[in-house]
């Protein structure tokens, strides 16, 4: 479905189906600023409490910490961000709008302004004579304007009280480095994850969830010896998978992107580690598990002039928006930048005792960035099916993230009191909806809009042979089984242990 | 325990074990901010995790949402809490250092200073000749100082782009009640829970987590039609029930707390709503059911001069911590008072539509609001036990609240491999711990010390008949069970399902 539905059509979907809506809409909204709705709140909790479980509770090489978002202020001198994180803010001379200069540049010329200097956007504007879209009067020389929101902590307005909302969660890690894995006893390599809000404040937020001000991440940094960062004890598990590849070459030369395998992209120097290619494999694979077509990912490597200052090589996992190729996840080789700079700032040596070498050593850093926000809009996309027979969306998320699993329809009100107890059995373990009103069709597809994955009805026969029928979202097919396995059955399904087919007794193909 | 163990003890026990520990303490921490450390971050989701399935997923007259912490400005214009919601600041004359007053007082004339007004505050100043703790200078006259963290959003500072990080999160549920009460199709009575972060600039953050500047909430609106407010269904329930009471009454004449029942509250009008007595039971039992003591809670009724301008009345559930009887879970009945004034601001009327009136009507809102750091210290407090006679701590935290449900200990290196398979196994469904450093004993009271409830261990025998011993960190007893059957007994075990010794063979009493 994916480049036939706008981000405003999904917009409009996910506002009316209690996805997502304007943050504060009762007082028109606040730019920048969204608010997950009943069924919005459920799959963006599943979507975080998966990737934890995946990455932490099922790896004994990852652990987790949970961190402050307004946090020491040095930690953000130590990162360099106060003084380097922003964007080029242009302002008209007539109407004093202000615009971000690369979104500027981009609409105007329709070119791509990645990693394009303060100069060379000034070049630009002077070269093609642009003027101010709102007024057409004079564009200002671009200036550096900060993407931290700053706020005072404590009773006494002045500089030294001065702090920042966290604007990504990484250096909260970096600053718990030492005593996380001492606590947890960790030794290299292993991963540190955090979940949390972030706060960018974004000259132009767009495209709905994707560029937001506020919004979470759920960030690795995976921690390797530096003198071992080029071999990844599981290389022989990915070093064969293609992957579509957009590669700096390419972009500089004009050229297209095109199926690589990781041995490719290592042995090319487009990553500079094995543990890279390792991690971008593990997160293409989640995402693929989870119901995200794999035509609609690929990897970009960042140019040269994007590229951070703290980074030996970046990749982005970008997913094909209706805007085009943008980027869902980022996945950067930070070396030992960061732990380096924390070593500096507190004059601690952030090092990890090394038993081979007995002494400490600084390790390397691959981090798997995710946004939050991005990862639901994704799912929502590939998810999203206009069924045009059945007549209405069918929202096919994965069982794992669905709001709910299973709803339970009585087929009349006279079954109420019987529904109501099957309900009551199996919502204890799987998270279930109850919902008597209208014709059984209508809500079916009620929950086919909201991605139930199974419809449990109760009719008259359930009085007697303590039977219900289970609908399958998405291939309408229906079982008939006990209502004594009916919490075994459906956790078998969300577990993808069992084909419904062979859940029960096939009533309906 | 409590009573026994200092506030300043427990957190060096959290700090110790991987719980929590200062932000960004490399750089000499920031006063009123905590991080979450490998295992307290493991506690904490299991918290709010229980909370939201215990209150949003098993009952079907709750719902969840999750709105952003930057809110629209205009929401805490209507709520009061700009030029409202602050404490009264005193500063010294002469080393200009800021005190919040309450404390100052409560603390220089050992009395309770609930609800005092900055006239009174400076009365009392002037009666005992308050000088300054730090330097011995005059104290200025009491000034009013906003608690809220303010922020600037968007490229142009201006007034219009002051925004504030919300002090509670309770009114981006109110701004969302009428879309997300439609979205749902709810009809009264119902609630809507939200948890997330919330931000106060407490003039003197204090007693580790109990007072902080950054922290978060777990609150549930729950709506009752206005004229339905004072009769609750489910009153029979909860009508009998005992709990210990301190009146305003007795508070206002230096009276004891006793024992009541919820009728005797309702009756005697200290509470005006049958609703809130059934809210004060479930939270109640909630504390009591995962591991809090019974007689470590009470209710104390708000004073007259300490009740918020939207309250008509106010319980809180105080628990005994080791500095005194103090707030652990707020409930307010802030009758109308929120949606009238969403209402009134907004220029839209916020009530929802009624069926046997026609008409939109604003419902009545009780309020339980939990704070999720202090449910975690008062879990932590009753959960912790100095065992002598085992030699280390024992934290008996409910199983469901545990970071890991289990360790799995290889008696020696040589059964590493068939310990970790067993391990796979099981920390596929159950968040788990391998260990293989150290004696079994060692290993073992680690285990206690972070609260893990069930310590299997693989022998040589696992080898043979394919069972493992399976530990009870309370009794210490042992069972053993088949390596097959181990999530399943876990997992029944965890859920309260089965008892430990009917578990399997009890092999050690």
């Amino acid at each position: 479905m994916t480049g036939k539905l706008s981000i405003d059509s999904m917009t409009a979907f996910c506002k009316s189906k209690g996805f997502v809506d304007a943050n504060s809409e009762i007082y028109g909204g606040l730019a920048g600023f969204w608010d997950f709705g009943v069924n919005g709140v459920e799959l963006k909790n599943n979507l975080k409490n998966l990737y934890w479980k995946d990455f932490v509770h099922k790896r004994d090489d990852v652990i987790g910490i949970d961190g402050t978002i307004i946090t020491h202020p040095t930690v953000w001198e130590a990162s360099g961000h106060v003084g380097g994180f922003g964007d080029a803010l242009l302002e008209c001379k007539k109407c004093n709008i202000r615009l971000r200069a690369d979104h500027f540049i981009e609409d105007e010329l329709k070119i791509t302004v990645d990693g394009m200097s303060s100069k060379e956007i000034d070049e630009k504007i002077k070269e093609h004579n642009l003027k101010c879209p709102e007024c057409g009067g004079e564009i200002s020389e671009a200036r550096h304007f900060s993407l931290m929101f700053s706020t005072q902590v404590g009773p006494v307005e002045t500089t030294s009280s001065l702090a920042y909302l966290r604007p990504e969660t990484a250096q909260v890690i970096f600053a718990n480095f030492k005593k996380t894995s001492a606590d947890a006893r960790m030794k290299l390599p292993f991963g540190i994850m955090q979940t949390g809000k972030a706060f960018r404040n974004e000259i132009a937020p767009r495209n709905f969830l994707f560029r937001c001000r506020e919004f979470e991440q759920m960030e690795i940094e995976y921690f390797v010896d530096p003198t071992k960062v080029k071999h990844c004890p599981h290389w022989d598990e990915v070093k064969d998978r293609k992957i579509l590849v957009l590669s700096a070459k390419a972009q500089e030369n004009d050229g297209e992107s095109k199926e690589m395998t990781m041995k490719e992209m290592f042995d090319e120097g487009i990553v500079k580690s094995q543990w890279h290619c390792y991690w971008l494999i593990q997160i293409n694979d989640w995402f693929v598990r989870y119901g995200v077509k794999q035509k609609n990912l690929r990897i970009r490597e960042h140019v040269k002039d994007e590229l951070s200052h703290y980074a030996a090589a970046t990749m982005d996992i970008e997913y094909h928006f209706p805007f085009g190729w943008k980027e869902l996840h980022g996945m950067a080789d930070r070396t030992t930048f960061d732990l380096d700079q924390h070593t500096k700032f507190s004059g601690k040596n952030q090092g990890i005792f090394d038993e081979e070498s007995k002494k400490a050593i600084i390790p390397h850093v691959i981090e798997p960035s995710q946004g939050v926000e991005r990862a639901f809009l994704v799912f929502m996309f590939d998810a999203y099916n206009d069924d045009k027979e059945r007549g209405n969306i069918v929202l096919k998320l994965h069982p794992k993230l669905a709001p709910y699993k299973v709803a339970v329809l009585p087929l009349t009100n006279k079954l109420d009191e019987k529904a109501r107890e099957v309900y009551s059995f199996v919502n204890d373990e799987h998270n279930s909806f109850y919902d008597k009103s209208g014709s059984v069709g209508r809500r079916y597809a009620r929950q086919d809009e909201i991605g139930t994955p199974f419809c449990v009805t109760v009719d008259f026969e359930t009085l007697e042979d303590h039977s219900v029928t289970i609908r399958d979202r998405d291939s309408t097919k229906q079982i008939r089984v006990k209502v004594a396995d009916l919490k075994d059955v459906i956790r078998k399904l969300v577990n993808g242990e069992i084909e419904f087919e062979k859940a029960g007794e096939l009533i309906v193909k």
